[in-house]
Formats: C-alpha cells, structure tokens, sequence
C-alpha cells in the first residue's frame, strides 16, 4: 500500500495486521552533468513502489530533501541542516509511533544522509532513555545500495567508473523509471575524480562538474530496471526480517 | 520545468532567465473516509505540475509533511510540530536564495499549514532585520483554491457540501489526477458537522470520521480536472505577477 | 481580577470558581506618525480591564511584545522572532495550566501576532498528540475587532480611512485611555496606501511614516471610548461562551 | 519618555541625542499572602516611570515575565524557562540595537532572573565574539535594591525581618504605587524561615505561604515612596555614568 | 572514587550506598601571560581527586568547557554557549539522574560558569514544575573558593593581590598539580586593573594581558598546597551535609 | 603542546608557525565487566599526548562526553544527546576558528560518535554555505583504530575475540596508561554476542555484561603499549598530511 493513496480507515486495518512501515528518504541534489537532481529521492522510491506491488507491505510518503550542505555550490540542490533533519526525522517517527508504527524502516538513496539518520535515531532513543522508559519502536537504516545483492549487480555492471556520487547505478534506476527525462553530455575526464568532502565551495572547486569517481555515460535505462527489480525483492525479504525481529527477553 | 527531474547545470541557466520557483506545499493526513491522505500535498503538485505544461516555470519537489497535528488521532497522519515546520521551510528558502532565487511562491494545499508558514517567513525576514540589512528574497504563500477563478468555480459546483475539510472539490482535484484511488464510502451525516479546532483527541471527538461540514461524495474526476485547469492557469499568471513585482525604490 | 494585583492565595480561591483566564497580548511597534508604540498591546489591556469591571473574571499580565519584524525599519519596534514568540506563549502556557487553567483565552491587538499565536497552539498540542494524551487546556485567540460589534461600530465610525494599520479605531482607543498622550502630525497622503507586508527594509520604503491605509486623524477619545465599551461587554459574553464550551464526549 | 507612549518619529529624534535606554525587567510570581504577584516587575516600572519624570531618559516597555521556575508551586505565578528567557532578551536587544541604541540597562526586580539575564547577555555577545567582531552595544543589569543608596534606606527601615522574598521593601513600593490593592493577613510566623531554593514543590513545602525570611507586616507606603524616591534619583545617575562610560580604546 | 576509572559494575555497586556525585567544572581560558589556559577545571578536578582518596565519594569526568565568551579573543580559550552549556549540563544531569544520582553536586572553578550554571539548573527544574512533579534529584552549585576555609586562607596567603582573575590561588593550585608547567613573566603593571566585564573584544583592550586585579607572581606551589588541602577536607563535609539534606515534608 | 598546560600567549606565537590542533574526543560509558567507564575519551587522550611528546603539534582539552545513549542502561554512562553534541563541537570549534586555526583534527575514540561528529560538521559548513562564503575551516574525524597500521596491529594481537565493544584493543591501552585501574572479572561467554544498536534498554536486555563480540581477558599492558605506540607515530604523520592539504583553487 502507499500511505498517501490510501485513506485513514485503510490504514487502521493495515495496523491490525502489521506495525511496520517503510520511509523512502533521500535528498535533491546535483547528480553532474546528468544527473537529475531528485535522483537520490526518486531511486529509493521507484524501488519502494516497485516493492510495493510484490508484497502486503506500506510505504510512507517519501522525505524528499535530506542533508546535502557540500553539494549546495551547485544549483537546485536543497539542503537541510542536520539539526532541522533531526528534528524533522523526529516528527515523522513520534507522528508514525503515535499511530501504533512500532518497525519504521528507512530506504535511504544519499550517503550523505547517514549521519544526520543515526543521529535522529539516537535522539529519538535518548528520549525515552532519559525518562527510564523503552521507546516502544525499533527504527532501521538501509540504503538502497545496501539491500541484499544490489552491490554485486553493480559490480557485475560497471566493474569500472562506478564512483560514489552520481555513480551510472542511481542514474541508470532514474533512467529505467523517468526515461522521458534522460539527459546527455559529454564527460571529461570520463572517469571524475575523488577527495575530501568539505564545505560546498571547496566542493565545486575540487569537482566542477560534480560527480565523484563515476562514469555516468555506463548508466542505461536496463541496467536500472534490473537494479530496481533486485533491491526491490531484498527489500521486501529485509522489511520481513526486521518485522519479525523479536524485542530482546526484559 | 521540474526542478527534480532536471540537472544542475539546466538549472544554472534557468536562473539566467528568471529568479522565481514554485514549491508546491501541503501535508499528509487524514481526509474523512474516502479522502486519501496525500490529498494536501498532492494538490498542490497535481496543478504546479499541470501549470508547467503551460510556461517556463520552475516547480521544485514538493513539500509534502506539513502541521497537521489536530489530525494526528488518525492513522497515517503525519505532522511537524510549527517549529520544525519553520526551521524546514528555513532551509529550503536559505538553500534556494543561496542560488539566486529571489521570489519563492509556495502554492501550499492545506489550511492548517498557513500560520506556520507564515511564522517561517516572518522569522526568515527577521534574521536580515535584526542584522539591518535586505533579505535578498520575498516569499509568499498562496493558496491552491485562492488562485483565481478557483473558488468561484468550487462555488460553482459545490453550493452546499463544500465544508472545509475532506472537501468535495480537494478529493475532485486527486480524483481527476490518480482515477485508480478513488474510494467509496457510506457518510453519516451526509454533510459533516463544525467545530472548534483544538487537539488531536478533542478534534477526532467531534469529528468521527475525519471530515469538516463537507460531503465528499459531491466530488467527481471532472470536477477536478476543471478546478485544475482553472488554478493552473492562474498559478502562471500570478507568478507572472510576483516575479514582475519591482522592489520599492530604497 | 488583574492578577499582578492579587496575591497567589487569591488565585488560589478563584480557581475554585473558574478555571478560565484572560491574557492580552499584543505588540510595541510603530504605528504611523502619531499611533502609539504601544498602541498594540494597550489596546487589548485597556479592554480587558475595563471587562474585569463588569464580571468575575481573571486577568493576566499584559505579554506587550509580538511579532512585528516588518515594522522594525521604525525605531522604537521591538520584536520577537516566531520561535521565540512561540517558546514564550509555550512557557506562560505551560505556568497557567500547572495551576490548573483549562481555559486560556488570548485577546489580541496585533495582526501580524496570529499566525505565530495559532503556530504556538499547535506547537502546545502536539506536545500531548505526540503522547497520545489530552493537553488538558483548550487555547482561544481572539482579536479584540473581532468581537462581537466591534467591526461594525468602527465601519460606522470610520467609513473611510480605516486601513490595517495605525487605524483611526486602535489610535481612538489609545486616545480614550491615555488623553496626555495624544499626538498630532500632518498625513501625506491624508490616507496611506497598501501593499504586501514583506521585510523591514522593503515595508519602510514602501510605507514611508509606517501607516497602511489608514487615516488616523479621523480618531478621537469618544469613539475610542465607544469601542472599548462595546468590546468589553462582548469580551465578558464571549469568555463565558468558552468557558462553558463543552469537551465533545470521548 | 515612557516608549509605549511615543511615536516611532520620537525615538528616531531621541536618538540624535542618546543612544541608552533602560529596560524595566522582572518577574510575575507569588509573593507570600499579602504580596502582589506583579510585584517583581512593578517595582522596576515603578522605579524607571518616577525616574523619567526627572530627566531626557527613555524607559522601553516592562519585560514582565521572567524567571520563577522554583514558585510555579503557587498559582498565579508565570515563569520562562531559563532557554526561552534568553532567547527573549536576545530579540528584545537585537531589535534595540537594530535602531541604534547602544547602552541598554536592565534595571531588574527579580533575585532569580540574575542568572537567565547574565547567560543572555553572554549568549549576545557570543555571536559577535564567535564572529570576530565587536557587539556594538554594551549590556547592564542592576537590581533595584543595588542602586546607590536603596539597601542602605531598606536597612534603615526594616533592621529585622526584611529577609529575601515577599520583602516588605518591594511590598511597601506597591504599596505606595497601588495604594488600592493593600492586603492584609496574618504571618505565621512572623518571620518566615530560609532554606535552599530547588525545584517547585520542594520549595512550597519548605516555604508554606511563600515567603523567604521577610515580615511583610512591616511595610508601609510611606516606606515605599522613599524607596521609590531614592531608586528614581540614583537611576538617573547610574544611566547616565553608563551612558557615558567610554569605550576602551582599540 | 574516580568515575572513569571504575566499571559500570562498580557504580552499580556505589548506588546501593549512596546516591551522591560531584562533578568537577570549569572552563578553559586564558589566565593571564602565566595562568594555564586549563586553570579553571584543573582546579575542581585536582580538589576533587585530592578528596576522593580521603573517603568513599565519587567523582565525575570534570567538565571542561564552560562559559568564557569574555576571553574568546585571547587564542587558547574555547567557550561554550550560556545555551549550549545548559543543553550539555541538562543532559549530564539526565544521565547521571537516570542511573538513580539523586544529589548532584558541582564544583566549580569558573565565576563566568555561575550564571549558566544556575539557569541550568532552573531549566531542570522546571521540566519537572511543567509536568507538576518533583524531580526526583537536587543540584548544587559550589565555588572551590567557596568551600569552607579557603577564602580566609587565601585572603592570609594574598592579602593584596589577589584580584578576580588569573589570582595567585587558582595559579598557586596548579602550580602544586603541575609543577613542570609553572611558568613566568613580567607583569606590568604589577597588580591588573578591573573593569567591567563586556565582550572579548572590550575585554582585551581593556585588560592586555587578561588579568583582572591580580599579581599572580605572589603564586607558589607551597601555597597552592595548603589551598588543596583545606579544600578537599571542606567538599567531603560539605557533600555529606547535601547529602544527608532531607527532603522537605510533603 | 598540551593546550591546557599552555598560556594563551604560547599558543599565540604556536598560531605562527601552525593552524592545526588536535582534539582527543571520547565517551563516557559502560565498557563491560572490566573495561574502564573512562575508556572511550581516554584512549585518544593517551595517544594524542604520547605524539606530543614527538613533535610540534598542539592538542585540545579532551572533549570526553559523547553520544552515549544506548549505554544509558548501564550506571556510569553519561550521554549528550546528537543535538547537544552537535552544539557543543559546534561551539569548540567556533572558538578555535575565532583564534585561526583552520586543521581541526578531531581524534576520536567511540564509534557511537561518529554520526553525530560527522552531522556537527555538516552543521557548520552549512552555516557558510547559506551565507554563500567559505567556513574559513577543514575539519577532519579520525578514529584512533583508522590510524594507520593499528588495526592491523590489533588483528595480530588480537586474532578472535576483539568485537567492537569492549575490545581487548581499547581495553589494553588503558590498561598501559593507568596500570593501578586493571580490573579483573569471569567472562561469560568468554565472547560476547553481537546484535543490533538500539535504544538503551534494548541493548542492555541482548548484551547483559555490556560487551559486544569481545573477550576482554585477551588485553594487556604491553599490548596497549604496542597500539599506542603505533597509533601515536600515526597520528603525527596523519597531522602533518592534513595540515599541508592544499585547498582547492578556486
């Protein structure tokens, strides 16, 4: 089910049948010269919407802008700073666990997002551990990329310039679901360079085109579908796995 | 343009032409028995997305958790507390004017985001006058049935039944845009009752089923493709407007 | 009663009989070349006490200082940014209900105060929705020209030249209750224009000596006298209206 | 000049001439039986009105709710957490400085708000310091019973039984202020005990009718005009010693 | 006990016999051209651990950044926020309240720590008078010079001289600790001046070499000695009578 | 150069020859049967001052409170929350960038820590980012077991049974620096189970002793030695590394 095509009464079904939801997040941001920039919140939703289909499972709409400060150098990226994430992680879940959620699971599509994510989850817990009380939901992390099987598949389709921003991978998912929006360019050097990740004009000094190690040109709209079709299976199996998770013997 | 489905570097030259974007703003939550719960944030972007058929518009992602917290004794609401709300709205605008955007118009979909909204104006505004300097951006917030024409034509089509929540004419606009979602259901009464608007277990104590002086059965899929076509085009017009609007002479 | 004239033993008592409280609240900004500073937050405090006059009701302290970035181009405008006025409406809130208040009725003096006051409420509310518990008070604003007969004798007193801001009728009020302080100026144009209300700095260059609309020279201390008399009597009906407003049956 | 009762255009021409303002600030909580629960912030506003009458002063509005977390046992009192208070002298002061005043003196009439207004002025100058520039405005608290001449008076009048909280001191100034608002009951005992000052319930058990170490049955109005008279004139002085302390040269 | 040379098994054990535990704070800043910047947390952190080898108390990590905005512009010093600072203190409190520590005792070495420290506590505090409970722990706030004895003694080691900052007794205390880092300069003028205490940029210029009345030459480790000495004995005692304070009777 | 034992006029003429500094950031938690609560501070601690004493390199006080929460179920622990966390190192490091530095090289020795520092310097760069200028500032996380040629070290020393939590390695260390806190306990299992990072009371139901995979018994002094050794020389070199990156043209 998606959560924002369903109505109140349909999920207070789904609550009598399972406490588990998925939250696809990501972050808009630049992707290089073709990138699209909402790749990183489009990838883990195609892949939760086509996971959808396979399985009585919810998705929750998706948090579309994460935390993207260094790629803020570069137009149209949006960026929000790690304590207003926080603080608006914590809104969804106190929202989500209100309702009876007590599995929230985030398919995550940015890097970048992994600090801020942990850092609500631990701030989430602290509250409850403050008081001397559970917090009464267990919350998961998972990037896309991370599903069971998806990095080997990438391996297996680009052995090399896979990178790890604006990889052919996540432009090859955006490709095989918007593929009227498929852009082109050329690419030099083919293979773009890596470094530290720093502020936003340090970024764009040291990456002017914006991608990092990748060569986006390897991305096609079947490689994508076959990515899509992987993490999405896995993806039902991990939400599984993570609802049947028993709580600890207290 | 959608700015999600656009590159960097597309955007980039965008600002060479124009200084304004729409960002689509609403909030998932409960809309009476057969209301989806997307239908706030999904308005919004069903008419910014119609309207850039239309003209050189750019539309950015769409803001789509909002304050919903007087729905939040429904399941599948999701709310931000005001304060988050702000400090969110604060990031997308700083990202935006960092890349020279100067007039962001959000096209917003649910009442009960207005007055955070504008807090989230107010308190950006006030971080360039407590530093006695120009903000650099105006904002404004409109209303998807305060474009005009919409209201009149909603009038129009709904005289009696039209309420304030779970409207006929916002479950018209999600009928027309996602045919397959359409939901039935007995109501009782027929057209939902007022009230005060207080907390969430006080607001689903009045209101049983979610709905506001509404009746939601009134709303067909043409009725919404014609409030769609009416708002789309008053949405380019009145961007047209904000974006033509001279700074007063300092 | 005024609360700061009582003793705690004193509330203490009345709580036996009310659980209501009355707190004006309004702003200290500019109000055009002869409106007071405090124009805004005295006129909410000279109403309610007059009010508490006729009937056994409770006033707070007078909370003088608002939301009025757009007027701070004026010297003489102090002002609270949203997320302060909010933590502070939360704080005298949360004070009030610890007593045991279960009615909190706002009277308000400022426009641009509502959007953070409703922002606060909700703020406020959510603390228990997020709980899943009842807040255990219920929250009302009320602009004083919105009670009852209000609007209607200022439409007679001043069928022209009213405006938003530094209007005839505020400025009467002031005059009423403070005759030492009245000023006097020359109005170019005898009534002000309109326009958006955005930043500071573009407010003052649009609306050199702060007035919007209005045409204050139309005030005197009679009509003052006369609004504050008809707001007082419908501030007594409509705090006991809220104070016997029922919880809807849960 | 009382700034609530001038126009903007008065305070643009008050500050060719000075660039101080004195800011009446204290606290609404209980006082004992008799004491008023206005009667922390009273007193500066009390002191600062008879000040302005003898000298080119300017007295903003009174900061009426400060710090009293440890009365909240007593009803009527309203406190701001210690967070909320600094963030609302934070936007008191910026708006302040915004227009240009340069020497702001917090004349205070609350024990315990010495502590939030100290930690306010160094979060203030913080954001200068951490930016590596200078403030531009220089912040003074003084207590009214700190100014020259009152304490010396106070023991004069009450060599016994003046104690730390419901003094008969600040008693005797409302007293002389508000002459209609006297209370009269009977102290047991007569002097009330000291103790620590904790959190709110432990501090209504220790202190049972609230107050700390004071017989108010000693003050008289008389008492409280010289008070007030000796406060008024040496406020004078010491605004204008500060007004006029240099800045060190750099 | 030290704390962080103990096992949590340790501590599980120390709470079944008291419920007590001091925390050494202080601040690191500059101490004039011979004070070490770490001065004022090394001070409470060396009184303290002197203590523990008299008797069965426990001794927290020391926190050692505190509240010094004032000497941001001498290199070296690093300061904290008054609103970072009572997050920080809050959620040591929360911490150490929730392992069962109802006696929270805090010795300080930093006069500019006061004020935070205080508005710390209250903002604790006022959690609990929020919820209308207790809760649950009491704080103290103690000056190491505050401690009985060491005042008398150090006006006897320093009867001129000592001034308020970079004093002979904090220097001569660490001089004792750390004999390998004593250091030496001129000192002109021989005893600093005083001033008030502003920003960092107004401090410096007022104070060059960032002492505030004091001759630190007058230091000796000797001194420093018999300071430690009488301190330590007096925090056992002191502790204990916090310790054994009962709780009033509710 | 120890910053602590400095005066601020060393660390001025150091600011001449260098812009980098180190800063030894831990925890405060549970370390199981043995493990020191000290452990996670104190290991950086002891590798940053043993490479001081090879070279020219300036070391911060210890920053030894972190993100602890999920060993908030065992006494001892003392946890910032993310977002305290976050302004606290937000705080440090504007202090030290006030002063110049512009390396700052935080050494860090709990994985718990690693979002949070990591969000800490998304939030500060992002402050630059929205005002479209540069931070002035790198900031660099490492971990003491990321130095190089350590962890392989400890999997020679340490071939089964290091774990993450409780690890021989970081056991060992201390035990080199404070001989005299070697504690001694039954293992049991001899090595510890592993699962999911959770909130507090979930942790402490799957790992009762506190470790996680490790057997503790494995550690000894020598072998601390050995990692400190090599973990120190790494240290310098790594410094150095970072200190000489040259910043991007731009």
């Amino acid at each position: 089910m998606l959560l924002h095509l369903s109505t109140w009464a349909e999920i207070e079904q789904f609550l009598q049948r399972s406490r588990s939801i998925v939250v696809p997040i990501g972050s808009n941001e630049q992707h290089g010269p073709t990138g699209l920039l909402g790749t990183d919140w489009m990838c883990p939703e195609i892949i939760a919407y086509e996971a959808h289909k396979a399985g009585d499972i919810l998705i929750a709409p998706t948090f579309n802008i994460g935390m993207a400060q260094h790629h803020l150098g570069f137009p149209g990226t949006i960026s929000l700073r790690p304590s207003t994430f926080i603080a608006a992680i914590g809104d969804w879940t106190r929202s989500l666990a209100a309702h009876g959620f007590e599995k929230i699971f985030f398919l995550n599509g940015h890097g970048g997002n992994i600090a801020s994510i942990e850092a609500a989850f631990s701030e989430l817990y602290a509250e409850a551990s403050f008081a001397r009380r559970k917090a009464g939901f267990a919350l998961k992390l998972c990037n896309w990329w991370d599903l069971q099987g998806v990095a080997e598949l990438a391996n297996e389709q680009f052995p090399v310039g896979h990178g790890i921003h604006a990889t052919p991978s996540e432009i090859a998912v955006t490709q095989w679901a918007y593929p009227d929006a498929i852009k082109h360019a050329e690419y030099s050097p083919k293979i773009a360079n890596w470094g530290p990740i720093r502020e936003a004009v340090d970024f764009r000094a040291r990456h002017p085109d914006g991608r990092m190690g990748s060569d986006p040109s390897l991305a096609t709209p079947e490689k994508g579908g076959q990515l899509v079709m992987m993490a999405a299976r896995s993806l039902v199996r991990e939400l599984q796995a993570f609802s049947e998770e028993p709580a600890p013997g207290l």
